[in-house]
Formats: C-alpha cells, structure tokens, sequence
C-alpha cells in the first residue's frame, strides 16, 4: 500500500500499471542465468510492449514469440527483427508476408495443410509443425506430423522442426508430479520430432522453465512480472507488478473502502485481485470493495489514499492498459507503453 | 454461427465484434418507449463509443452518464454536452472542470466532504449527493446526506439531487422480490432526497428499468447488447453483441475445434462466453476450446469457419475491442468506434 505521500506515482491518473523495477531486473536476471541466450524465447503475449522487448534483447534474448500477427507486426516496426516465431495458427498470413518481405526472420506455426497453404499464400517461408502434446488446444497429432512436414518441403517451405505446449501442466503443484508429466509429454514432442526434423524444438512456459529439459528453446513471458495465480507455485520469480489504484470512497462505519480500479483493470478469468491489509471483496466495472483484514471490524485506508492490488493472472491485465510505469519506491524511473494490443 | 461464405465479415481481421444492427436498434426502441428523453440516463461505461452515443441523442437521450473521467472528456469532445454526469467519485476533479468551462454541463457524484472539495476545487459546479442504498459501494449513509447538500451549497456548488445506484438487486431473478426489494432500496434514497432537494433523483439499471418507479432518472447502458447473464432476467431486450472468430485447428479425431478469440476479447468475470452448437471448453489467452453439443461426439466446425460466441457480461467485454461492427446479417453497415477506453 501506498499511503497518500506527494511523490510522482501521486501525480498520475488512477488506476495505472506500476512495475517494481528492481524485481522485475531480479525476474529476468534470474531467467536469463538459467536460460541464456536463444535458450530463452519470451512471449511477447504476457508483457505486449516493445520497451520490455528491448529489455530482453539487450540481455541476449534475441528470438521471440508472440501469439497475435499484431504482436509481430509492432516487435518488427521496434526493429526486434532476428527471429520472430508467431507460436500460433493463421489463416491469413499476409501481415506476416509483408513484415518477412522487409526482412524480418518470421516463422509461424502450422498444424494443417489449410495452415501450411496460408503460409505459402502470404509469403511467411519459415514454419514449426506445431503438435499435440496433451493440451485441449492447437497442434496436430505425432502421426501426422511428418507427413505436414513433408507437405511443407515439398511446397518450398523452410521447416525449422516442432512446438508443443504442455500449457495443462503449467499449474501443478506438486513439483516431482508435474516434472513426471511434462516428460511424458516431451516424449511425445520429440517422437513428432523425429518425423519432422530441424533444430528446434520449442515448448514450455513459465511454470515449467526448470523441468523441461527437452526442449532446445522456452516460450515464456510471465515470470517477468509473476501473478497471484503463479506465485502459488513457488518459483523463483517474485511478483512485480500491480494496479495502483485510489480510495474514493470509505463507508461511514469504515466496514469497506472503495477504490477506482475495476474489472476493467484486471484480467478476472483467475479470479480477484488481492490487496495486502485487507480482503477484495468485489469488483466492479471501475470499483473495487476491499474489507478489512479476518478479525478486524474497521478498514484503515482513507480516502485519498493509494492502494496496490495484484492482480490474479498477469497477461490479460496488462492487455487492459496502455502503459506500465517502472518504479523505484514511489519514484518512477520508466515508461513502457503497451503498444502491442489488438489484433 | 457464420459458415465461411465470402462477404464483408469474411474480408475482417478476427477477433472482432459484430453488433446485430437491427437488434439493437429494437433495444434502442423499446427502452425510448418505456422510457422516453431524460427519463433515460444512458450509461456511458457499457458502450464507451460516442458513435453510440449520438444514436442515443438522436433517439432524444440527451443526458448521459459516465463512470470515467476519460468518458466524460470523449463525451464532451464529441459535442455531447448537453448534461453529463460522472456517476462516480474523484478525487481529482480539475479535467472535468477543464470541459466545464469549455462550455458542457458537468455534473459530477460526492459522497464525502473530500470529494465536495475536489469537485470545487477543480471547477465543477453541479453535483449529485451519492447514497448508500444496499450495494456495498460508494454513497454515503442517510443521515448524512443533507449535511454533505448543505457544505456543497455553502461552499457554492449547484446541487442537483441525489443519486443511489442498487446495483446489488440487478440480477435478482425472482422479479416480484426484486420489485419489493427496490422499492425499500427507493425508500432509503428518497428519504435522503428530502433532507437533499434539486430535481434529481438519479437510480436504476438495465435490470431494474421497468420496476424502479421511484428514480426521475434510469441509468441503464447494457440493455442495448445484453449478455448471456443478463439474458437469465427475461427483459424485453435480446443479445445482439458477437465476438466474432476464426477456427484456426480442429482436433484430429474432430472431438474440439479451436477458435482464435480468447480471454482477452472477453469480459470473464461472469465466466465463459458461449456458443451455438457446441460447449465452450476454455479460454486461454488467445484462443477458445470448443466441444461438440452434448450427445455428440465431434464438432462440425472446419478450420477457417467464422464462429460468433456471446459474451457473459457485455460491458468489460466491449472495453477490450477497439470498434464494433455493426451489422444485418454478413453485410457491415457501420463501424462504431470504441472511442472511450482507458482513463
């Protein structure tokens, strides 16, 4: 919480994104030891902004991922060029064409004949053969992917190998558990491998980073900034980034505050956003009610007052704003604009 | 459902929102009907496009109401000036102060000597006394309405009337009790009008239009699209709000189809979207997993088809998109520009 100090998060609009700059450098230091280099792939989806791109490319992640034709179009526009991977199925790959035409490195991910002839149709050359590897979602099955594989080849295509997302296993909690399946799962990835070939074999996320060893690259993103929902898996990464918002309203026998940040500030599909000395109690479109702590009668914010809540799943609510402010304490050091919304 | 037929909403980058055009202009007729001029006070915060607003105005809903400062100010920009209140509090008044001298009517909601101040201190004139009338949110007790009239009038602001907002009995679905319960919720906010006077008595929503007798003023916004939540009340109004997507991976044995609009094109909150003809699975991020109806075993979408899923609640849902199209079956009329995001 920040009590109503005059200090420059005093002077911005309420709510705002702001970001603990020295645990979000711990965050990716943290990653980069682990991951260095094109070991790392971080997904442009979680932070969508061009200035946390750069972060990264300066810490030698040079290879991306991103999930939306937008998200590539503006990391080619900041110059981010190298190796953009749209780790995602399209059927119109025009966009892609245009920004691969002006010499960005584009690879997209296929699933599909009707996938592989958009590719060829909008003039992306590079593709993984994106399988199944037990998540209800996109990616062929192992059977078929060799024959895509050779589909693609024949057609011109550059197929640079495999991507499977174990995104079912991203929250299990019990660790020696989740390690057990997600090697099931890269067996699976690597059988479709075999039939396909190429260097790369691109899979994981944040809650995996550390157990699977498989993979020649990890997507991951959110373990830049964390969540409520992720810190409950006891990573290494700490949570950095809230919703300041400001006490606008305290009921008259101070039984509940109300601050101006809503559903329309947080990602809501994990849930409430949590407050530190209090309960959330619940959100609407641009208000929150916050209750006093278990055991208390009375709230102690005032109104006037700034309040930091964390929000449940971190990716959406950055969606939700356009820029992050990267602070110190109350001094804000940097402005990140969210300049990959959309599609 | 839209099969892949070549028309206008085929040539459309998905996700998008289509608005059914001639269902939501019969939403438009039936609230004008029961509610003509300003007995209406149209909600801003459920469409946040001044091209929806001019529809309004033009329909003789000439006095409106925000739930941002950031809605005020694109109001006011679009000429939108004829009696705009800001149906919430601030503690920083002077952007609302700032359109006030350029001319619109500002009329911002106190509930607190704090935000008196703030609304003199800013330049606002008018203001509304807010009430607590159940909704565990801002509104200040009863007993202090009329002191907070009487710091407002002596410090020269206009005072216009109360306001109290029983958000809390929107989505009773018993409409007897509903009745019942807001004529006591009425009771209380006329009991603070007449230690409050002003000729306003500003309350209600879309599910309560018809039963709250009590207001001279209805603030509803989400009776022009509706939800799928909002559908369990049997109003008179019908869901005419899409999320427009492509399916971009069929599963190989057919069992669940993949479509590329996911939990950042939806308000989740209320929970999953849904869809005609199938389940919905799950969101992630950027894609919705589909399962054939019950009783079926395979999904008969193709990749490539455009499939429309109806949001759970309108209002967050809307806030995610840049514009709507609003449409007559696959012909797109008009593209309405979601003009007042952000804040």
């Amino acid at each position: 919480m920040y009590c109503g100090t005059v200090s420059d998060l005093e002077q911005q609009t309420t709510p705002f994104l702001r970001v603990d700059l020295p645990r979000f450098e711990s965050n990716l230091l943290i990653m980069s030891d682990a991951l260095p280099g094109t070991a790392l792939r971080p997904h442009v989806k979680a932070f969508k902004s061009t200035a946390v791109a750069k972060r990264l490319y300066s810490a030698g992640h040079t290879a991306f991922c991103c999930a939306t034709v937008k998200e590539m179009e503006g990391m080619a526009s900041a110059g981010l060029t190298d190796d953009l991977l749209l780790a995602n199925e399209v059927l119109d790959a025009r966009r892609l064409g245009v920004i691969a035409k002006d010499g960005a490195k584009i690879t997209v991910a296929v699933d599909s004949k009707e996938t592989i002839d958009a590719a060829i149709s909008g003039g992306v050359v590079n593709v993984l053969i994106d399988v199944n590897v037990g998540l209800r979602r996109c990616g062929c099955a192992v059977s078929e992917a060799g024959n895509l594989a050779t589909y693609a080849r024949a057609n011109g295509l550059n197929v640079r190998g495999v991507m499977g997302y174990e995104g079912h296993l991203m929250m299990v909690q019990d660790r020696s558990k989740q390690a057990e399946m997600v090697k099931d799962s890269m067996a699976t990835l690597l059988r479709a491998h075999e039939s396909v070939g190429g260097p790369i074999v691109s899979a994981g996320g944040t809650g995996t980073f550390d157990i699977n060893n498989w993979a020649t690259e990890i997507q991951a993103g959110s373990y830049l900034f964390m969540d409520t929902d992720y810190a409950k898996l006891g990573l290494p990464f700490s949570e950095c980034l809230s919703v300041i918002s400001r006490v606008i309203s305290v009921a008259p026998e101070k039984n509940w505050a109300v601050v101006d940040a809503g559903l329309k500030a947080f990602g809501m599909d994990h849930g409430n956003p949590s407050v530190e000395g209090g309960i959330v109690g619940f959100c609407s479109d641009e208000h929150t009610t916050l209750y006093p702590p278990e055991g208390q009668s009375h709230v102690t914010w005032n109104v006037g007052d700034l309040v930091a809540l964390f929000p449940a799943h971190v990716d959406p609510t950055i969606a939700k704003h356009q820029k992050m402010l990267a602070c110190d304490g109350n001094r804000i050091l940097e402005e990140w604009p969210i300049d990959l919304r959309g599609w």
